[in-house]
This record gives structure tokens, sequence and C-alpha cells, in this order.
């Protein structure tokens, strides 16, 4: 037996936290074993390289570095934690993984793709999710809902950085349309939420 | 111009910091210009991604985690460190570098040395340390040297750990024998630091 593996991708601000909250409630109503994450972090070593990638102070961070932190995040997280989840038939859901690194790390910061390939097989053990939901949303409007927040190293990039991102999500999206399913981000955050269940409770054939 | 890149590997307690100290005091009287760091750290980030990596309560640490924090630590400390100093000219003294992650992550912890040759040109951003200095010891020697310490992560691992690590050093010295010098870590440390200071400043040109 083995449980449904549920992604969550888009840019900052595009209402995922949001998302996959509302689900998660949805699971708790109709009884359904969960377990909900996130990346980078998960677990405590996991969440201990999270509060490197993200310290605002780190600005010297290298590309190089910041790939190889958010792959050893993901190791970690999926042997630990996602993969006896699904193990236990558990749904996991999961806020960002590794379609964020081909889009942040690939298309904004410019890393080789065949590497990320390389070390994404390493640190996900094979394992690829069963669904991808990608609320996609322009930058602008993203950017402006996070403005009042405090904000972390990723979420200072400028904007052509966060339209690198988009434009790969979406990119990635069109090249794996059996595993995306692609959300209008101005929508009404319950029109988008009774989207994504329904598509859920069918793929869990509830 | 370009500065001589040393590196000192060996295992634990073989005494590789002893000697990289009076390297250094040596070069202080000669008044050669060096930077003197180890790994895993030597930066701000690369400290804080140390911490992790030897924390000892974190032994729910995968292998692959562990490599890939090695290698994070190293792309940020060769970019943001040793590249600068060798451009300037200085002399860098290294204790450790990427044959440790052979030995270490490769011969004892098993991983893929095809995954990390990869992984190491990426971090070293394809520079090569000009001479290593492996200081050899039986690790029964060793481990006994280290006792009186508080331990480790890696240092608390067993003894037939230290010893595939011991064996990859010695392995990696044969088949590099123009970058290796292999030296005898049960001798005293005043005989080791004349054979070590008589090749460095031959290879200076002092």
């Amino acid at each position: 037996m083995n449980g449904l593996f549920i992604t969550f991708e888009g840019i900052e601000g595009c209402g995922k936290s949001t998302q996959v909250r509302m689900l998660v409630e949805s699971f708790e109503k109709e009884g359904i074993a969960y377990l909900c994450t996130r990346e980078p972090g998960g677990t405590q070593i996991a969440e201990a390289i999270r509060a490197i990638l993200l310290n605002p102070l780190y600005d010297s961070m290298k590309p190089e570095t910041e790939l190889l932190l958010y792959c050893a995040s993901r190791a970690q997280h999926t042997a630990e934690l996602i993969l006896p989840a699904l193990n236990e038939g558990k749904v996991v859901v999961c806020d960002r993984y590794y379609d964020s690194t081909y889009a942040y790390q690939g298309a904004a910061r410019e890393l080789d793709e065949g590497l990320i390939d390389t070390l994404t097989k390493f640190v996900t053990y094979g394992r690829i999710p069963d669904v991808t939901f990608l609320i996609d949303l322009p930058v602008e409007i993203g950017l402006a809902r996070i403005q009042s927040r405090s904000l972390d190293r990723m979420e200072k990039e400028k904007a052509d950085f966060h339209q690198r991102v988009r434009q790969q999500f979406l990119s990635i999206a069109n090249k794996c349309p059996s595993r995306y399913f692609v959300l209008n981000g101005t929508e009404d955050a319950t029109v988008i939420h009774q989207q994504i269940l329904t598509k859920v409770l069918s793929l869990l054939g509830v």
C-alpha cells in the first residue's frame, strides 16, 4: 500500500499555504490519514538547513551552495519523513518540492539542469509526486501580497527573478501534463480549493 | 599570479591540526603571506553548515544529506575565501578538502564515486590543490589520541569506518603521486614539520 504524494508549487504570494491548509482541513473532516509538510524543512535537521537557506543576512550565499543546501534538506526530508508516511499509506501534502529547485536554482539562478536532474534522482530516491498543484499568478500580484511580510532571502529577490520562476513552473507543467494541475491564483481561495479537493478525492477514489 | 594551494588530510587524531599550526608559524617567521582555513567551515555560512554536520545529536542524518552538506560548505568556502586568496597570490593552507569526501562519504559511507566526482568539479570550480599532505597513522593510535575529547558526529563512528577512511586516503595518494606527499604520523611532530616545510619551501622556490 502506497499513499498519494501531493505537492504544491508556485511563486511567492500565490496562495499555496492557504490552499495547503484548506486541503488538510478537508482531510480532517473526511477522516483521511495525511502528513502535511513543507520544503525546505520538515524534519529537525532539514529545518536547521532551512534556517541557513532563508536567513536574510546570508546574502553572500553562492548559487552552488544554495542548490546543495536545498538538495541536502530534501534528502533528509524525503528519507526520514515523506517515504515512511507514504509507505504507511498516508496522503502526503508537501508545500514545495523538487520543481521549485528547477524554477529557483535552475531557471532563476541559471544552474545546470543536467546537474539538477542528477541531484533530484539522488535526493528523492526516485519517488515522483503523484500530483502537483501549480497555483499560477502574475508576479506583481504575488509580490504585492507579500509586501507586508518580513521577507526571507528568496522573497527579497527582484521581480525578473520571480518572473523566471513563474515561467519555469508553467514550462514544467506543460512538459508533465499528467502530473500537473494548474490553477488560476487570482480566483477566490474557496473556488481554487474546490478544484483541488475534487481532483484529490477522485485520485483517492473517494 | 596564483598562490600555492596546500591541503592536509588524514584520519581523526593523525596530528593534522598540529602540523597546520606549525606550518603557519613558519610562514609567520619567513614573512610569507598565507590564509589558514579548514573544512567544513571557513566562512560564516560554511561554519553554520559545519555546526549541523558535526552536531552529535543529529545521528539520524542520512549519508545523502551529509554528502550534500559537505559539498555546500565547500562551494561557499572555495568561492568566498580560497579562490580570492589564491588570486591575491597567498599560500592557502586548508585542513581537509575534497579528498576527505572521497574517504568519508565515498569509501566509508559507500556513496557513488561518480556522483562525488561530479559534485567535486561543481564545488571546487575546477581548482585542484597543488600539494596534499597525508599524515598517515594506524586507526587505533588516532582514536586513542582523541579519546579524551568531546567527540563530534564523525569522530564517534566505529573503528572499521575510520579504517576505510585511512585506506581510501592511501589509495588516493597512490593514484595521485605528483600531488600527494605521505608522512608517517607516528613520528615526532617536529620531524614531520621539517619534512612538510622543506617540501613547501621548495615548491615556493624559497
